[in-house]
């Protein structure tokens, strides 16, 4: 399960795909693959939840690894750069490496 | 607690801002005061969860909303407008509702 918390021992990314509505659910497939077969299984990774607009224009990654240098290994992983390759070919990309500073909930 | 996971009885409404560095902590405080203020206590608010960019360039709100129609609803209400105008004076923002397609953790 994947939990949204300020104080969380982790660092999140945030990567929102710009990408044309009929290339998404490829892209989605895409990333699922490049999750499943490299990205989970490289130190320091923690969680990955990939989301679809309902608009068809973007797909959004929100990932936690443990630390911001587990991240930056893993941009320098050639099979995870493998990945990456084909899906900057159908999608731009807006990544960021993020600290969460306050959570709200209705209930308080 | 904010959890994320497929399947489970919400849209979320990701919005990441753009904003300049020495305006970053500005627009948290801004984030957070309209979500204290006017935000939770709008019907069908579930969660809204505040990250700030370690380049200090990005601002990301990850929300959770009971339904679309929720949403659309606060977007209409003239006191999340007004937390809106100076929001939108210091930051460009990206909001897209979204489904939550796929979560994996490094566990399974």
């Amino acid at each position: 399960m994947v939990q949204i918390a300020s104080g969380n021992d982790v660092v999140t990314l945030i990567n929102v795909f710009t990408v044309s509505p009929e290339n998404q659910q490829k892209l989605i497939d895409m990333l699922v693959e490049a999750t499943q077969k490299t990205m989970r299984h490289i130190p320091g990774f923690v969680s990955a939840s990939f989301h679809k607009s309902a608009d068809g224009t973007r797909v959004a990654n929100y990932a936690q690894w443990r630390k911001a240098e587990d991240f930056e290994a893993m941009l320098r992983d050639p099979r995870a750069a493998e990945h990456m390759k084909p899906i900057l070919e159908i999608a731009i990309n807006d990544a960021h490496l993020y600290e969460v500073v306050e959570s709200f909930t209705a209930e308080g």
